[in-house]
């Protein structure tokens, strides 16, 4: 702090950097804090759910979209170049089979969830197995000498999933959490909630059920191994930036495993679905940025990496008060504390 | 707009970006924009005020903070080797002298302004001698290839004078206006409340007063030649950079002057002095950043920078569906216009 406090400006002038630096220098317990091998890996998975209409997007996008990634064509490309970010892409559970490329990691726990309207997306033990893979990519990833992670995600149908997992693991009612997703129409909106309803009705799952049967209840293969990923990155100190609304879903589990992850993370920005600015409060987070996008792959954490960069560089190039030669506050600071 | 929605994304999923990208491409006239040669201009100037103890810092820190800027210790000068922007510092009017250096641009108007508690603050002819070095100023960054231009400021006590020109320019009460500055104590913000009362009371402007009225008699010699930069900037359909509280009030002038110039402009972040929220929402505009920055400087319009690269690198570089195979939206999406 005393570093931060004794840079040329006005305490607290740099607002949210400053505190985005601190929490870097402790998360590295370092005061010269800094980011290596920058990494983004995004999760994809197909969800059963998809089937029942939840979706402006047939199911194959998925499969497409991760075509895309491998292609460098999608936003999340287009980001990760603009930075210098490693880009990543895993089959967590895609309805498609994909020849093998230098940026895929196969990991496919199976060909898509069930849909959960009728049945449990996945099994524990499959819910358990895509965890581990989550735990295991990271460890890869951090061999590289990497230190700040960033999570992605792509699946049709996946807000439905974040969204009955951030409705019970925040205790808030189904009609708080469900938006228009990749942007479905009003009427579809309509259904996708009515949907939820009956999927929660279906499986009446006890009040004080634990996060992982919710998880596996609910989720997607993406989801499963992102919460993996979330609870491996931060027992190995990294900062880890969380992406919209359904990485957060999938860090919302990690956190009722494991409450102490949210000293790693960094909320980069807020989505446009309802959900996640209530995911967010209940977690009592801040984002960095409030852009209005809804896009996931994981973009919104991407796109905020240089605020987080800046912070870093404040705290590493600026000149304090005494190298510069600037004459200090005049008065006491003692109401502004 | 076409180009835009082809992208593989939901339509409008990239929120403010893509809102971002329209502008750019209409102020460049072309469906490929591209940044050259990026620019920050710093504009320096003292102010009578000061004396008043409206400051939390001693006049001194303008010529201080000047030097800092010059050898490169200073926040904007870490965030501007960050995105490879070119920065300028101008002696628009501050009370020392400096020996040349070539990143500096000596346009000293005068020593400082006259405290506009008793006397108007420049003369007209300063004022417009003022504007027209901004002009100059903006026609040589132009003559380098630049088509992206951003400004700061550093003036020990120019939130009075901002805060004075947002209150009237907008037509608010001034208590409206005022805020903690650099960080000034809750008691000293109230002297500075009272102190600016006294000034308008002192010179009792009509209420039909032009914009070139209220800038000689409040403004500082850094707001006139940074008014006189928007305007230059605008007329050279330049991509404008706006930064927090001190350069929205010297853009309310050169808009009241020339409304046309809003369409050039980016509105970067919003600083934590109250008047500056009540400014954008006047100009009817929502900045990129929210971060409770408030160190000037044009810290806030460089940290914001990348967001905006971000926005042209999506447009020139993503693939659209038809080039990545990737299956459109199933539904029409006539209610979401």
């Amino acid at each position: 702090m005393a570093r931060i406090n004794g840079k040329t400006k006005p305490l607290g002038a740099l607002g949210m950097l400053e505190d985005l630096a601190l929490q870097v220098a402790l998360i590295q317990q370092t005061c010269e804090p800094a980011f290596n091998q920058p990494h983004m890996v995004v999760f994809a998975g197909d969800h059963g759910i998809a089937h029942a209409g939840v979706s402006a997007y047939p199911q194959e996008v998925t499969a497409q979209m991760v075509a895309n990634f491998l292609n460098g064509g999608a936003a999340i490309n287009v980001f990760c170049r603009q930075h210098g970010i490693e880009l990543l892409v895993v089959d967590a559970g895609v309805n498609a089979d994909f020849d093998p490329h230098e940026k895929l990691i196969q990991k496919k726990v199976g060909r898509g969830t069930k849909n959960f309207l009728n049945d449990r997306a996945m099994t524990f033990e499959a819910c358990r197995k895509a965890m581990w893979s989550g735990d295991e990519i990271v460890s890869e990833v951090v061999a590289k000498g990497c230190n700040v992670i960033a999570f992605g995600e792509m699946g049709i149908g996946n807000t439905s999933s974040a969204s009955i997992i951030t409705s019970i693991l925040c205790g808030l009612p189904i009609e708080a959490c469900v938006g228009k997703g990749t942007g479905i129409s009003s009427e579809k909106s309509i259904k996708k909630l009515i949907t939820l309803q009956e999927a929660l009705k279906h499986h009446q799952l006890p009040e004080t059920v634990n996060a992982m049967e919710v998880l596996s209840t609910f989720g997607g293969y993406e989801i499963a191994m992102m919460a993996g990923a979330f609870l491996k990155a931060a027992e190995l100190q990294m900062t880890i930036l969380v992406d919209g609304f359904i990485a957060t879903s999938a860090f919302l589990v990690a956190h009722a495993l494991q409450p102490a992850i949210l000293d790693y993370a960094v909320f980069c920005h807020v989505s446009e679905e309802p959900g996640h600015t209530k995911a967010l409060n209940y977690l009592k987070v801040r984002p960095i940025l409030q852009l209005g996008m809804r896009l996931g792959e994981g973009t919104g954490a991407v796109v905020a990496y240089p605020i987080l960069q800046s912070a870093l560089s404040f705290l590493n190039e600026m000149a304090s008060f005494e190298q510069a030669g600037v004459s200090q506050k005049q008065e006491a600071l003692v109401d502004e504390a």
